[in-house]
C-alpha cells in the first residue's frame, strides 16, 4: 500500500541486506516512524511491544527473526536459542508459533552453513504468501463491492471494525484488502471507521493507513453504526476475525457482534474476510467454545493521545476507584454473518460453504 | 444521594439565601468542587458550559437563575432579559424552555414586590417536583429489579449507557433512581457502566455517582455489552431517553439502539426509564421522525482525561486530515424495549401501554 504516494510493506528487507526495517506502529497515527532490526534481540522486542502486531505481520517478524539469528549464530544451539526467544514474546499469538515451526523444520535438517541463506529465503516466502492470500482476498471481495455498486449507483459506504487492515499483514490486509482493491479499480467508495474501543486501532491504525492509501473516510464512536445502518448510510460491513469455527462463527474483536445484529436488523450486507490458516476445523460453536481474552482494565481506564504541543501522553478517564473489564474479542454467530471472503472465495457462513471452499477438509 | 457518605442534591439554595449552589460537573470524575452562582450572569454561563447538564438539572438551574435575577431587578424587563439570556445557553433544551415558561407565567402577573419570593419559591417546586417524579421511576423500577433477585438469586447484574443517573437531574436520575432504590433496599447488585463515547458520560458521571453512593459497578468499552449479554453476565439493562415518541420508540445516546439488539438477541430484559414530560405524543415513528443532532467533530477526535500528574488535558486519538462524525442520539424502535418505567408505573412500549398510564392524552 502507499504511504504519501509510495509503495511500502508492512516488513522489508533493509537494502544492505543484512538487516530488516519496520513500520513503528505505536507511534502511529502521530508519527511515521520506521525501525531498523539488526539482529534476534531487535526483533523480539519489537514483536514484545508491539512495534509490529497482527497475526501475519507478527509470523512475518519473527521469520525475519531467525534470518537474523542463523546470520549470527546458525549453529542448532543458536536455532534453538532464537525460536524459543521469539516465542516468548507474544505467548497466544498462533501465528507466530506457526511461523517458527516452518522455519524450524526447514532450516534444522540443512547443513549450519546453508542456514542462514536458506532463512532469509523463506522469511521472504512466507511474506509473498501472506501477500499472495490477502490479494486474493482483495479480489474476491472487490466483486462484492461491485455488485454493490450496480445495484446502487452512487458511492459504496463501507463500515470496518478495528483494523485488519494491511499494517496487520505484510501487505494488503484482510477485511481492508477488497477496499483497496475497490479503490485501485476506481470504485468510488467511503469506509465507515469503528474508532474500536479500548485500544483505538480503528482511529489510530485504520484511519490512518486509508489515509495514506487516499481512500475517504470518516472516524466515528463504537456507538454510531446502528444509527447509520437505520438510515441507509452504511451499504455493506467487512470485519476480520481472528479465529473462525468450521460452521462460520467468528471471533474478532469486542464489539463486531453488536455491529452484525445491527446489520441484520436493517438487511445490510455483513460479510468476514479471512485467510484460510485462521479456519479452526476443530471447533464448532464459537460463542460456547471459544474462550475470550481479558486484557488489562488499563486498557479501558486510559487512552494514549497527542497534546497540543504534539507530546504523546495517556491520560486517565474514569474515577479513582472504579474497577473496568476488558474483554478482547466477541464472537459473532455464523446467522449473522451474509458471506465469508477467503483466498479460495466467498462462502456461506456455514459449514457446507466452508468445505465447499476447503474440500481437503472434508 | 450520597457523596462520599453525605446526601447532596445536584443544585440547592445557599445557606445565606441569597446564591445557588452546584457541582461543577465539568470537573467530574477527577475533582469533585462545588460552585456558587450569585446572580443571572453566574447562571446562564453554568448552563452554557456545562457546568450543569441534564435536562432536569437544566430547568431547575434556569428557575433559579430566574430567582436570582428577580432578587437584583425585578422589573418586567428585568424578567424577560432573565428569561431570554437563559432561554439562549442552549438552544435545543426543552426543559429549560419549559420551565422558563413557567417561571414568566407566574411571575410576569405577580407585582414586582413578590416576584423575587415567588420566584425563589417555585425554582424549589420545581426541584421537588422533579425529585418526587425520579423517585417514583425509581420505585417503580426497584420492583423490576426485586422481581429478577427471586427468579435469579443472586447479585442482579444490570447495564447502563451513559448518565441518566442524579446528576442529570436534581436528585435519583431515571434510569438510576431504580438502581440506587435497590441500593438502599439493600438488594444486591452490580452495574455494567457503558463508558459512552464520545462524551464518555458513563466513565466520568455514571462510574464516580455509583462509587460516591457506593453501587458495586465495572466500566466498560461501549463495545462489551454484547458479549456480556451472550454469557448470561447481564440480568437486565436499564437506559435513560431523551425523547419517547407515542408509539414507545426511544431517542436516547448513540449506542442505546446497539444493546437493545444485543439484550433482544439474548433474551435479557431491555428497560427504559422516563418522566411523563419527556414523551413527545405528536410523534409515532421515532426511526423516521426525529432528527438526530449532529455535534463538533472534535468530541470523537480528541478526549479529556488526567495525566499522570493531576493535570486535566485534551488529546488527539486521530490521524491528521482524517474526518470524524458525531451522531449524538440515535432511536431504538418499540418492539426492542421490554417495558417503560415512568412516575406512574411500568408499561409495554406501545400506544397502549402508555395511553393506559397517561388516559388524558386518550
Amino acid at each position: 500500500m502507499n504511504i504519501e504516494g509510495t509503495p511500502y510493506r508492512t516488513i522489508w528487507p533493509a537494502e544492505d541486506g543484512v538487516a530488516v526495517e519496520i513500520i513503528d506502529q505505536t507511534r502511529l497515527p502521530h508519527e511515521f516512524v520506521t525501525v531498523r532490526l539488526e539482529n534476534l534481540h531487535d526483533t523480539a522486542l519489537a514483536i514484545r511491544n508491539m512495534l509490529v502486531r497482527g497475526a501475519p505481520l507478527i509470523g512475518a517478524t519473527a521469520a525475519y527473526g531467525v534470518a537474523l539469528a542463523m546470520s549470527g549464530d546458525a549453529s542448532d544451539q543458536g536455532l534453538e536459542h532464537a525460536c524459543d526467544t521469539l516465542a516468548a514474546t507474544r505467548p497466544t499469538a498462533i501465528n507466530l508459533r506457526w511461523a517458527l515451526a516452518r522455519m524450524k523444520n526447514l532450516l534444522l535438517p540443512a547443513p549450519a552453513s546453508q542456514r542462514a541463506a536458506r532463512a532469509w529465503k523463506e522469511a521472504a516466502a512466507i511474506c509473498d504468501e501472506d501477500v499472495n492470500i490477502n490479494r486474493a482476498i482483495g479480489e474476491h471481495g472487490l466483486k462484492l463491492i461491485q455488485r454493490v455498486l450496480e445495484a446502487k449507483g452512487g458511492p459504496v459506504n463501507i463500515l470496518t471494525h478495528c483494523n485488519a487492515g494491511w499494517l496487520a499483514t505484510v501487505d494488503w490486509g484482510t477485511a481492508l484488502a477488497p477496499i483497496y482493491a475497490a479503490s485501485n479499480a476506481g470504485i468510488p467508495l467511503h469506509v465507515w471507521v469503528d474508532e474500536t474501543r479500548p485500544r483505538n486501532q480503528g482511529a489510530s491504525l485504520t484511519a490512518w493507513e486509508l489515509k495514506q492509501h487516499g481512500v475517504p473516510h470518516t472516524v466515528i464512536a463504537d456507538n454510531t453504526g446502528g444509527h447509520l445502518m437505520q438510515h441507509g448510510m452504511v451499504d455493506m460491513v467487512i470485519v476480520g476475525t481472528d479465529r473462525t469455527t468450521a460452521c462460520g462463527d467468528v471471533c474478532n474483536k469486542i464489539g463486531t457482534y453488536l455491529k452484525a445484529l445491527a446489520a441484520f436488523d436493517n438487511q445490510v450486507p455483513f460479510y468476514v474476510a479471512l485467510p484460510g490458516p485462521t479456519i479452526d476445523w476443530t471447533l464448532e460453536d464459537g460463542v460456547r467454545d471459544i474462550p475470550i481474552e481479558q486484557r488489562d482494565a488499563e486498557e479501558v481506564t486510559r487512552i494514549r493521545g497527542r497534546t497540543a504541543e504534539g507530546e504523546i501522553v495517556s491520560v486517565i478517564l474514569t474515577p479513582p476507584g472504579s474497577p473496568a473489564a476488558n474483554y478482547a474479542f466477541d464472537v459473532t454467530p455464523a446467522r449473522l454473518v451474509t458471506g465469508l471472503i477467503t483466498e479460495r472465495g466467498v462462502c456461506t457462513a456455514s459449514r457446507e460453504g466452508l468445505l465447499a471452499l476447503y474440500p481437503e477438509r472434508q
